[in-house]
């Protein structure tokens, strides 16, 4: 199907997924996580497809993640039931005044309306996305990689089985078939049809909406994220931290990429980080001061500005507060950064200072999370400032409407 | 001063603002006051010499909104003071949760950062988006008409010598000096310098925005807005409605543009319609059905697409709800609709339906208003979904952070 004629239908499907009851929604999710698991046999086939052709084309990392066997199925299916423990964000009353003329004015939650989500090899995304839009009251449209495109097909036939039995259709969760360049640029491109696009992947395809959207678009997930190691802080915890924002899961986008180390520390701590991150097979990409205190690489122009997602850490030595706060506005993508200080004043002139979307005193990076933060769920991590900013659980799906009752009022 | 330059310096003092106590923008925003009133003859000898210039070049409408006398400049005082009274949005806590593991995650409103405000020829905008910003936490830039720019100047003088007099730094407050499309196109691109673009002025300025725009933009303004005289309706209230959304003020974007009557109340309706459409000198656009029923000019193919912005009324009559809803989901421009009926489940059908800011029952949609809505002030109104929608007070001109401390918590 052509993409217009595609996100027609969803828009039209727009007013039934806004109506839809809190009942009717997790009636809809319980019945998706049954025709997954009834429908698992076929997508495992299907993947096994997509994992041949693409064998010889991409990465055993990329393969991995392509790939789904019954337990991971099954996550997708729990992944489904959990949502519908969550609240109904839609309909939510988020003010309410009376104003003297008696207009009664209430702003309510609602959907964003055709929610496009662009993502890459990972098939779980589809069910999960599907989920999250459906519960937020959203019609979805998905737009997954071209490696995955047989398994994501079997996947919205089991979901669309699911929205059939329970008598609603099947327009509010569909495919995108064209997963070329030009089936995303005209997701991008579809002014008045896409509501919100949201854009998961690399920081290739968030780069080509940034240029080429004319639509609402939230950017996510790159993390060029920072520990600095105060003056005031506690070694120790501080050496935990960033042992724990580097090597506990390095390729995903809360990880840390770069340490800043006060200088009246330093000759105290980068000993014991040189030391804890050969213990984890850690390369060490050190700033011209750091490289007199201990050995490593020296860091190249672009390593603090990379977004490694692997077993390396940038280093650098500086002067005081102000000097880390600089080097963090230049270099951050606006993801996670975090100070260890026992001082408060630093930590609030820390928070004050640094314009990212999550903000840690004393804690690891790798918090910034839906499931973390108690938000139950996530579509990813927006690392923006209009929109939702941080984790994107249900609420940061929707926008608002002024619902306005009179008895006849004019101005 | 090149614009990457005055960009540079804005970005420079973006802590500064965000660690403004209230007391502190108060007094700023009142010594605004006094200087503007302090500067006023000279404001006025600037304004006059871009009244001389611009004489000839625009219509006396624009000239108009370009003049200023002292009781204009006593109203930009007047709405200086008003902020103060305002509550400081910076710093709310929006959220609080305590996590099992201990860290305590606060979602924290916190500025924009840079607001960038491009606006056509009324000087009066450049005190109000000052003030605004500045009450907001944010540092702005202001980019006016090029027929204004010498009355700008003046005002941002004054502005300046208030920053000074209080003792802080004047990059607070910019104004942009080159008025021309280049201006406006720096800033629409000035990815990571400019935090949020809000654009008010016409469909051309908008359009330009949304093509152009690789910074995070608000469009505003734009109203196509609905009356739609349901079957049930109260046809003496639904008279008073459309003449009020029609006439009171046509020149702004809550005026209504299109009436839509349900096809069982068109006989009455019309006639009642049309006697008080000539009382108020208004031209009438028909459908072919209306035409049958009232006599009036003939809608051309526009004419359901313009926002007149005049005495001009284009009217069409639809068979029921949801023909009028399919129209207003095709030609709004989501902005504020209204219904008028007595009838409360067609009501809520109505607001269902209607994908706007703002949707009326029984009431004129020239209430959608900063003022009116009770935010005390207003940006402009926000006819998207992403960030902010409707009316767009201080809060609106706001992000959040998530500020989370822990004692060493690691994952």
């Amino acid at each position: 199907m052509e993409i217009a004629q595609l996100l027609e239908r969803a828009q039209s499907v727009k007013t039934h997924a806004l109506t839809l009851t809190a009942a009717q929604k997790n009636e809809i999710l319980c019945e998706m996580a049954d025709t997954l698991l009834e429908n698992a046999q076929r997508i495992m086939t299907a993947n096994e497809q997509d994992m041949q052709k693409a064998k010889s084309q991409i990465s055993e990392t990329m393969l991995d993640r392509l790939m789904l066997n019954l337990s991971r199925i099954e996550g997708m299916a729990q992944g489904l039931r959990a949502l519908t423990l969550l609240e109904d964000p839609i309909g939510q009353e988020l003010s309410h005044v009376q104003r003297p003329n008696g207009l009664v004015i209430r702003r309510v939650r609602v959907p964003m309306g055709v929610v496009a989500v662009i993502y890459e090899s990972r098939p779980n995304v589809t069910s999960d996305a599907a989920g999250l839009c459906l519960k937020s009251g959203n019609v979805c449209v998905l737009r997954g990689g071209r490696e995955a495109l047989a398994t994501n097909r079997e996947i919205v036939k089991a979901l669309h089985a699911a929205l059939e039995r329970t008598g609603h259709p099947c327009e509010l969760v569909q495919l995108v078939e064209d997963t070329g360049r030009e089936g995303a640029a005209a997701l991008m491109q579809a002014r008045g049809k896409v509501d919100l696009l949201i854009p998961r992947g690399g920081k290739g395809l968030i780069q080509a909406c940034v240029e080429q959207a004319k639509v609402p678009c939230i950017e996510t997930g790159t993390g060029i994220c920072h520990i600095y190691v105060d003056e005031a802080a506690d070694l120790s915890m501080a050496l935990e931290i960033v042992d724990n924002a580097k090597t506990s899961r390095p390729s995903v986008c809360n990880a840390a990429e770069v340490c800043l180390v006060h200088a009246s520390c330093a000759e105290a701590f980068l000993p014991m980080l040189k030391e804890r991150m050969e213990l984890k097979r850690t390369e060490l990409r050190l700033c011209p001061r750091a490289a007199k205190i201990i050995e490593g690489t020296t860091a190249g122009p672009q390593d603090f500005d990379t977004e490694f997602l692997d077993y390396v850490l940038a280093v650098k030595v500086v002067e005081d507060l102000p000097e880390a706060l600089a080097h963090i506005r230049s270099h951050s993508t606006g993801h996670s950064e975090a100070i260890v200080t026992s001082n408060e004043q630093t930590a609030q002139r820390f928070m004050d200072g640094v314009d990212s979307a999550a903000v840690y005193v004393n804690a690891s990076t790798r918090f910034t999370d839906g499931g973390e933060f108690g938000l139950g769920c996530e579509m990813g991590i927006s690392t923006q400032k209009l929109g939702a900013r941080g984790p994107m659980g249900l609420c940061e799906l929707t926008s608002y409407q002024y619902r306005i009752l009179g008895s006849g009022q004019v101005r």
